[in-house]
């Protein structure tokens, strides 16, 4: 029997950040009966099967009225092999300027396998040599980390507070980074609500990162999975919207805003590219070479139900998803309650237990006064019935080792409050009390 | 504003075989009208918009009658993220059992985006060093060469003819590269009217290369896209329903027997990993890790709709793709009766026109007396009519030079015939006949 070692395969098959993030679903498996603060999923209480023929239908009526397909283009559209950076482009071109003020060319727009695919393809594009660099937060998304490893990419963190990225610390380790003859040629964000810490940057953050994108020739990939979910305060610009100079690739996702199970997310590669010959074109003319050959185009028939959730909401998602925003807006105000009532100052005050308090989205951070590991995530799911991610999983720099994720999107306010109730017994029995 | 320029970004985008798939499509485009032996798409004369409902409402009985899911389970089904590794993994290794005597435990299929998805992610796994070579045929489909370029795999080709490889020039092949301190990893082969030169390993080639498989430690890479479609003589057994060691890796895709437009596709990975720690697993387990990077999962949506095809009919599609089957054979007869009837021995006789005759499925090789480059292509669009691929697109060793690709699987009989009278009209203009 031919034998497979684990040390001939990819490096990144042994990396402890994919190892850990599989022990996560292993435990969720494990005790299917824990309430979960871990998966960032989505709420399923807005989900209906039956509508899914109403998004179908709402499309094959774009196709034939507003595109002007006869009925062998429209099953040609809905049956065949795709344009490689997709279908509904112009129409998440339009609902970008409708919902964001992000106004781009529509052929700028890459539709994408989820937006992990979109981060995958960009990634590819814009590392090419071994002494490129990509700079992350710390805490940071472990979906472009993970992408990052599958390709060799190095990486260098810079420690985010309250959701701010120092541009003093930022530019200094680029510096550091181009003293050893490092390339730093990325910085991956999350400005609003971002995952895991919760935290978002102000207006002034922002207004600083896209200055020193354009005085260091740095390309920000911003990623806006959350900024729907406001909570308290007003919604921040994105950068993109902010973005006079195409030093922004923007990601988006419909996993929340419309459902997961379409996979359908985008990148905005509005970059200019000049060739060998100085023509020039958009990056996304050469993201497509690289999207044919990791999934040739995104299925059509998940572009069609996307699509069509798009037409008959007006290309306006925001406002369709008022319910969804009032339901995630009163389930962090209920964790962030509960956690108030289960750890009052007096019993694990400010000093032991402490949390941030998001402006919106779907994460919160939580601080013990021990380490939040792999054996406290298994003691907490078997003995007291509650799952959450230890922060370490999101630090390159060592960092969180004390700190955990709390994802409070899944769950209905009752379950939350239960969640922390538990959370609260996991570590009364750990300090002794 | 911010320039990228193309020698930064990633090797592969200034590869010739990245730009030169692109110029395929363009001419396609800018020549709507012409009659195109380019693409391998299905004929779409078998899609019907209407039973996408009929695959769904399968799908949905299926998960509350076999699998006895609650209706918030189904819901769950259809619209969350789903499982890495796919959610109808059963239903395909039935349909691999019925279909081809494949008999493998579900937990080794991997359902991915596309057959090309699952090529991409187990070359990340099983390239892990700078000296590990893939071996391929010559000539060799661009998709798996396409996504090796990608990962900056090494590559070496070993010549096809007339669709066998011969094994002793594979075997000092590899001997050759270890001697050079490289490591041959994998092979990648069509063995069943291989694309793009239609032809098909005879049983003993089989037998051959799963023997050096043994031998070698080589892991074989086979896909099997066109396996259903049998133009003459019986069906082959694939090598995986002769490999007894877990040897081969299975690729398979639904674009051809059911439709393109759900992109689903998938790998058998049986063969088998040892852990740092000696433990066991399938190579899908980790192969799942990979997927969780790129595409998180395929879209549940899509897997419902092919899912349902399969449920629909018993898990065996070999019969329900009868029809596709004589439509396909009917049409690579048609185009060798063709190319007999417009390059007849006395005017382009065998010395300057020739072609395989292939035993089924969607491609030919016509072999000319001059060059069938980029600019013939274009000349043929234009003032002729009709599109088709150079073969050196396929080639990584220089050869191909006056060979062309037909592929006659989108095309109705009239338009194959009428075609090769353009095709022929081509030869005559160069010949100055």
């Amino acid at each position: 029997m031919a034998l497979l070692k684990i040390a001939d395969l990819h490096a990144s098959l042994s990396d402890p950040l994919l190892e850990r993030m599989n022990f996560l679903n292993e435990i969720t498996l494990r005790y299917p009966n824990a309430i979960s603060f871990g998966p960032g999923r989505p709420y399923e209480g807005f989900f209906e099967v039956s509508r899914l023929r109403e998004y179908l239908d709402a499309y094959v009526a774009y196709l034939e009225k507003d595109l002007r397909q006869s009925p062998d283009e429209v099953t040609t559209s809905l049956f065949q092999y795709g344009r490689t950076n997709g279908q509904i482009h112009e129409l998440v071109a339009k609902t970008l300027a409708n919902d964001e003020g992000i106004h781009v060319a529509k052929d700028s727009v890459v539709v994408t396998v989820g937006c992990q695919e979109a981060m995958f393809i960009v990634l590819r594009a814009l590392f090419a040599a071994p002494e490129d660099v990509l700079l992350v937060s710390s805490p940071c998304y472990v979906g472009i980390t993970g992408a990052a490893r599958l390709l060799d990419i190095d990486m260098a963190a810079v420690p985010e507070r309250d959701g701010q990225l120092d541009v003093a610390v930022l530019r200094q380790t680029i510096h550091d980074l181009r003293a050893r003859g490092k390339r730093p040629r990325a910085l991956y964000v999350i400005p609003d609500f971002s995952n895991p810490s919760g935290s978002s940057m102000s207006l002034e953050n922002r207004r600083q990162l896209l200055a020193l994108a354009g005085d260091e020739a740095i390309v920000i990939l911003e990623d806006n999975p959350y900024g729907f979910f406001v909570g308290s305060g007003d919604p921040k610009p994105t950068l993109k919207s902010l973005d006079t100079a195409q030093n922004v690739l923007y990601f988006g996702s419909f996993a929340k805003t419309c459902f997961p199970s379409a996979r359908v997310g985008y990148v905005v590669a509005d970059a200019v590219v000049e060739k060998a010959n100085g023509e020039r074109a958009p990056l996304a003319d050469e993201l497509s070479k690289i999207k044919s050959m990791i999934t040739v185009n995104t299925p059509a028939i998940a572009q069609a139900l996307i699509g069509g959730m798009l037409v008959a909401n007006g290309c306006r998602l925001r406002d369709t998803n008022q319910e969804k925003i009032a339901f995630y807006r009163n389930n962090i105000s209920t964790l962030v309650r509960a956690l108030e009532q289960h750890f009052p100052a007096g019993l694990h005050g400010a000093t032991e237990v402490r949390w941030n308090i998001p402006e919106g989205g779907f994460f919160l951070v939580v601080t013990l006064p021990f380490d939040a590991d792999d054996a406290l995530l298994e003691t907490s799911a078997r003995d007291h019935g509650v799952i959450w991610t230890p922060m370490r999983y999101f630090c390159l720099d060592g960092a969180g080792d004390k700190q955990l994720r709390l994802s409070c999107s899944y769950l209905t306010p009752e379950r939350i409050e239960e969640g922390v109730s538990r959370l609260a017994s996991v570590v009364r029995q750990k300090l002794g009390r």
